[in-house]
């Protein structure tokens, strides 16, 4: 329905994507406190929810679980990204601000993709449809594999039982679709494996950022 | 995204379409009453807020209005026809029922292509996705000519002022989007000069009910 495509702004549009537990929160803040120090201002912000209208949206998500038909779950959420792209998102990029995102279309599309309750293409064509195509500059894939990922969420070492294998299943499913998401726009991707040290993550996000700030102007105003 | 088809279903699904007191929803009674006569079980509903959940999207739309992008409002629209479909009219025609509905994506095309804010297609797709390409088998509009229109929302005779003829300007415009929908499905629009007198409206949707009825096995399984 909507064609992909760059949105022509003054700021810069990052998200962080990848399953619990891999470390977004984390890599959002400290690349948040980097950016203010150049002087940049930055937005931090996350999907669903990220509005007024998007909490009561997810309210009916939430409260519904189950009884709200699967499409009619979908279109709520693409509802939710279209009003917090429209309300919060682009007016900041227009006034040349960094907008940093905790999950953005790319998320939907990994968790329908591993699910199958719907099409990959069409939560992403719902999903343009619903920002006017707007795409991020930069994706950071915070990418775990299973062991690792099993280990983080998992200290309390409880017995492995049939929910959990099946819960590792679908986790296995949700890191091939990122991994082939990041593999179809290696431009906008960066998968960074994140069982490694957190500060070595951040540098490597920052130099992405930097080349990316530079190839349109540079990442401080002030330094 | 999603073509266009006649669901294959033992019931019958009727919509009536036009503007505000058109006599809709004299009209869906009327019929309701017939066909309970001749022992068909009707469900009787309308869009938006056929559902529980159909309500609390609506109070999100209506509570904000203004406030909610334009993306984001139709999505909810369209949010709210996806389960008001999925949980009540498919369950219903694929019972073999009658549904006689008050309004449906037609209105929500003719709507949005009288307020020129978002593409009649693009709403139409929408529509046709959040339903799994649902059209009803029928479709009665019923048309008011502007004057007659006026004259029926009008009976106190207020002076005639610069927002009433916005008023008027906006309502013709729907009423060319409902004819031009109408003319692009003549096999699935009847479309009826409301002007006339109720029972002789009836009489005509009656007509075009038995005959589509006999064309898939009869109207009547009590007579």
């Amino acid at each position: 329905m909507t064609t992909a495509r760059r949105h022509p702004h003054a700021g810069l549009f990052v998200t962080f994507e990848g399953g619990d537990g891999a470390g977004k929160t984390t890599q959002a803040a400290l690349l948040d406190a980097w950016l203010a120090e150049q002087g940049r201002t930055v937005v931090r912000t996350r999907e669903p929810g990220g509005t007024e209208v998007g909490v009561l949206i997810r309210d009916i998500v939430l409260h519904h679980r189950g009884d709200v038909a699967p499409r009619a779950e979908a279109l709520l959420y693409a509802a939710d990204r279209a009003h917090h792209i429209a309300t919060v998102v682009r007016p900041a990029l227009d006034r040349g601000d960094v907008v940093i995102q905790d999950r953005y279309l790319d998320s939907s599309v990994a968790y329908q993709g591993a699910g199958r309750v719907l099409g990959r293409d069409e939560v992403r064509d719902l999903s343009l449809w619903a920002t006017e195509g707007l795409l991020p500059d930069l994706t950071v894939l915070l990418d775990l594999a299973p062991d690792a990922a099993r280990a983080r969420l998992d200290a309390d070492d409880k017995p492995f039982d049939r929910l959990e294998a099946e819960k590792d299943a679908f986790h296995a499913r949700v890191r091939a679709e990122f991994l082939e998401l990041a593999a179809n726009e290696p431009d906008r991707f960066l998968v960074l494996d994140a069982a490694q040290a957190p500060e070595a993550l951040a540098a490597a996000v920052r130099e992405r950022v930097t080349a990316l700030a530079e190839a349109s102007g540079g990442v401080g105003r002030a330094g």
